[in-house]
């Protein structure tokens, strides 16, 4: 079978199975803010036609600025990117050959990209059991034989996240060992208690923060991601870019989000609040859910191996789960979802809990 | 001096050359349609606000089917990328560590690229006694010890370009000596009388066409490019690239210009006679001109061997030229200067009349 490699796009996953179409469907595939982008951005859309004419700004002068302000770092620890999947493309060719450790489950650009540039790839497999977050002992062991550790964190897909303590530790054995320590926070912003850790790319060379705006601002169709590391990592990284490789939009566009933190954090405590209560339901009904703190959630059947049956169900009915086919440590035995706006959560519930009665 | 690499984002200019910048500047030094993008665009660019959330769709598959049948390829002859920027970045990966050369002076992202990947690059350079066209005997020499070709046509900074019979000579040498003919054809649809090679591509494995939307349609703050090749060069490009590579509204804006033909053509019959009218005054004002076919055209002032007073004198005025201080072969003792509408052309004709007086 020949799975979609990530959610959105539904007409993909409903050919690979098979399955008609229905003219309206509700996508959970996505983890994107569910009340969609913040209104400034329809009261500037008019006036941003005028900008698509000529080059973008090479630079993004405006947006570097805002964000090294907001992060308290200098202009040249940020590198802009044509969205997050671009910035883990140039680090491929970063870390082209060498050793890299991946936690899994986890998104899979990662791999995917690291074995394009000849890299050797090594797993530190989180299990279900640990509810993905076990001991790290293991993992500090193989950090001192690797050249780069990939983490996505709070993870996609589970939704988990460590405590900070746990990520310093992390951080300290990769800066002692010469191990690029990657941290993926692109949905760090959902989680209530924040835990970035743009605070310590000052003082640790070896940290790479990638961070994103287009999941809590919803505007994933723009293409917008940046990293912070060490005016060195960036200088390289920039060197493998193409030029104008941010759009102009993406550009206007994140700096209107920059400023708009207080949508930020309602939507966040919305979030959190809308995730209990699904869960709550959900758990009632019988599914088996990840523990996730932020903006979407692993869920099972226990009564199913392969979810595949409830997948399909699902499709039928026009909700687009999220298939994990290509997590390993997945394996097909989970569902992901986004949490949406509550009615259409609604919807979900009452087809789960159809499902349960069937 | 720290000159900006490209045209375009004027404030670089003024920086580089410590002059100041007037409120309002006439931007000469970009490339575009002078009559911005096609109505339909702004028509479309309310119901487009709705694109931005999703991701956008990975394989932009309707916007690849309509290049394809225009073209009369296969849809897996077709790559769509983050303008053509981002596809030298890809062939510099695909080329990596081979012997390149590159038909100078050109646009400078091929040379960067391919230094940037450790390719071996040499020049085959166009003389200006020869109008930057001579002869090819030598570069069809040259082929035979080469593994890749960059040759952009129409010219960019010239805007020269060669017979039809002159480019099938040294296709077909490329094809016999294993060596890949990448056409940059960004401005091939500026030519009254059109030279794209993209009818070879089914029968020739080494031609690689690179095309652009972005030029003839006013939409570079898009970003927007795709080339056509042999599928097996099409999927090993694929494999370095960003998933999500081309955002929504690239893809949105590229379907609704490619209907646009007659907009093309207009713009096409327009240029060409605004360009001979141009060039019949400032032949007359004693300057010295490319012998451009297309919407730009080098210019000297025959007084001067560095144009880098003139250049001064324009950007005080707000008009901006392109500098050709990083193109080889031309070394600052030309300047670039696209064809805008009349009125701002008569702006650009005044100034230059009043320099030759000063």
């Amino acid at each position: 079978m020949n799975w979609p490699l990530h959610g959105s796009n539904p007409k993909y996953l409903y050919e690979s199975l098979d399955v008609l179409k229905p003219g309206h469907v509700l996508d959970f595939s996505v983890n994107l803010n569910p009340f969609g982008p913040p209104p400034a951005i329809k009261e500037h859309w008019g006036s941003w036609l005028d900008h698509i004419v000529d080059y973008p700004d090479p630079k993004g002068e405006r947006l570097v600025e805002l964000i090294a302000a907001k992060e308290r770092l200098s202009n040249d620890a940020v590198l802009l990117g044509n969205g997050g999947a671009e910035l883990f493309t140039l680090l491929g060719q970063l870390l082209a050959k060498q050793k890299i450790i991946i936690v899994q489950p986890t998104f899979t650009e990662y791999e995917k990209i690291c074995r394009a540039n000849g890299c050797i790839v090594s797993f530190f497999q989180l299990s279900e059991e640990s509810g993905w977050t076990q001991d790290t002992d293991l993992l500090l062991e193989q950090i001192k034989e690797a050249d780069a550790l990939f983490l996505c964190h709070p993870n996609n897909p589970t939704g988990t996240a460590y405590p900070q303590s746990v990520l310093l530790e992390i951080l300290a054995a990769c800066q002692e060992h010469d191990c690029f320590f990657i941290v993926d926070e692109a949905f760090e912003d959902f989680l209530e208690e924040r835990r970035t850790l743009a605070f310590c790319v000052k003082e640790y060379s070896r940290l790479i923060v990638v961070r994103s705006l287009t999941k809590m601002y919803a505007i994933a169709g723009l293409r917008l991601g940046f990293l912070l590391a060490s005016p060195e990592v960036v200088a390289r990284l920039r060197s493998f870019q193409p030029y104008w490789a941010v759009n102009s939009l993406a550009l206007l566009a994140g700096e209107c989000c920059l400023q708009e933190e207080g949508y930020a954090r309602k939507t966040r405590r919305w979030v959190a609040k809308e995730r209990l209560r699904i869960h709550e339901a959900l758990r009632s009904m019988g599914y088996i859910l990840s523990a996730s703190q932020v903006n979407f959630y692993l869920l099972k059947d226990p009564l199913l191996a392969d979810q595949l049956p409830l997948l399909t169900f699902l499709l039928a009915k026009g909700i687009v789960p999220r298939h994990t086919m290509n997590y390993p440590g997945l394996d097909g035995r989970w569902l992901r979802f986004g949490v949406r706006q509550a009615k259409e959560n609604d919807v979900l519930l009452e087809a789960l809990g159809k499902w349960k009665q069937h």
